[in-house]
């Protein structure tokens, strides 16, 4: 039997889903329905939500499980109904917070996924048009300005991991392939050498690898395993050799590339 | 007074910082000082995190805010101690859920932002490199796998929004850039004419805009104030004309931009 479960949010949702999912995962045997519900903002617009979550509960036979981080008090009042179970956020939150910090809330709307100052916005901006910029080698003059520079052998997931950087943290990542060329001088390429603090690496399982080629260029000498392997042995050495730290995408989301290298290189978030 | 709140997860921390960061911004006169600790999970970890939260009370001379999404118990014992106040996500939440859905979580760690399976991965990577391929008003044939395509003058935030529909919901967006010479014909740009249900466009305020090109290209016709008033002017007209439904950029962060424009659309997540 499936379930339905609501993220209710006063602004985009991204927290309510984010949280919600976190918590029905933990569920593998039940068959979940999600719907987001996002910009709830006014009461007319909680009334509407409320009806969609009682006519969900008629149609499932069973109360859909609702995840609210909608802040405003008499907005949260509407949609708390007995045909659901509601997971409210704020509410459950905010009374300790309050009382350890010795002092009351706001209880505005909007203070998260805002634009919450133009220049932490273009920061943003700037990081995602550094990425785009310098991105599989394009390597421009201003390669100083970047905090971090990934390299790998193509198809290891730099670009993504760079662009997730840039957008989420405001990170400045420009990337650089490793490539044939590149191997048997044990030494770095060139161009990275003045750089060579800001380098990380990302590898990735040689069938893996294969695999992903393949998709891209059928039958070519770029995706046969063969060359894949050599190619992987050959950066992964390499890294070795000259002492960048690097880490294998084969079972690592985006998120998890991307969190495990701020870790390790102590960068920190430029936006929240 | 600063005080400092802990982000402590046994996976990534990015729904501890979320969580976290949507309750402390409703206390705007605290200063918090953030620090996140990832990948807490083990004993010897989670020892070292409250070895480091005590540490911290001390030199704070009061008790940090500990926002804590670790999931196994036996660590989340260890991480509750005196000298902070926790706020315990899985401890709060899960308990009512497992009434509700009459069954046990299975407590196990990793189940958000990791690699959930190769094919939302892929799906992913795919939309990412998409975005990247049709950026900019550069359109291989394969449109027409396109979920949205946004129109708009250069630099209303476009290629930022096509990124994050890509990496965080799986979503193959590409954009398309109105100029000048698309201007005046009342009639869109002949490329987008067969993919007219799937564009959705953004506009930005003229005098922001300006702003923005100013950096870019300083003292140009392309960024002259009056040039943007008439491009946007243009852009808007030729979107209502031909009934693109549009937004504006000017207040938006990108999550607000990409999260209404999956609402407005009815698109759904590939990925979580």
């Amino acid at each position: 039997m499936p379930r339905t479960a609501f993220f209710v949010s006063d602004r985009t949702g991204i927290t309510a889903e984010m949280l919600g999912h976190s918590l029905i995962t933990q569920f593998e045997d039940v068959n979940f329905r999600r719907i987001t519900l996002p910009y709830i903002d006014s009461t007319e617009k909680a009334h509407e939500a409320t009806a969609r979550i009682r006519h969900q509960a008629e149609v499932d036979g069973c109360r859909p499980i609702v995840f609210s981080t909608v802040v405003d008090d008499e907005l949260r009042a509407i949609i708390h109904v007995d045909e659901a179970l509601t997971l409210d956020f704020f509410e459950i939150f905010i009374g300790p917070l309050e009382k350890e910090l010795g002092r009351e809330s706001s209880h505005s709307v909007g203070k998260t996924h805002g634009i919450a100052n133009f220049e932490e916005y273009k920061a943003r901006i700037d990081a995602v048009n550094f990425a785009l910029n310098h991105d599989d080698g394009v390597m421009p003059r201003d390669l100083n300005e970047a905090d971090i520079i990934l390299i790998g052998v193509s198809r290891a997931a730099k670009t993504p991991t760079c662009l997730y950087l840039a957008l989420q943290y405001g990170i400045k990542a420009a990337n650089y392939p490793l490539t044939p060329e590149d191997f048997g001088q044990h030494t770095l390429p060139k161009l990275l050498l003045p750089y060579r603090n800001k380098l990380f690496g990302l590898t990735i399982d040689p069938v893996r690898l294969a695999q992903i080629r393949e998709e891209r260029k059928p039958n070519s000498k770029y995706a046969a395993l063969d060359n894949c392997q050599f190619e992987v042995g050959e950066a992964e050495a390499l890294m070795r050799h000259v002492g960048v730290p690097y880490l294998a995408s084969t079972t690592r989301s985006i998120e998890e590339l991307a969190t495990t290298i701020m870790h390790r290189t102590g960068l920190t978030r430029r936006t929240y």
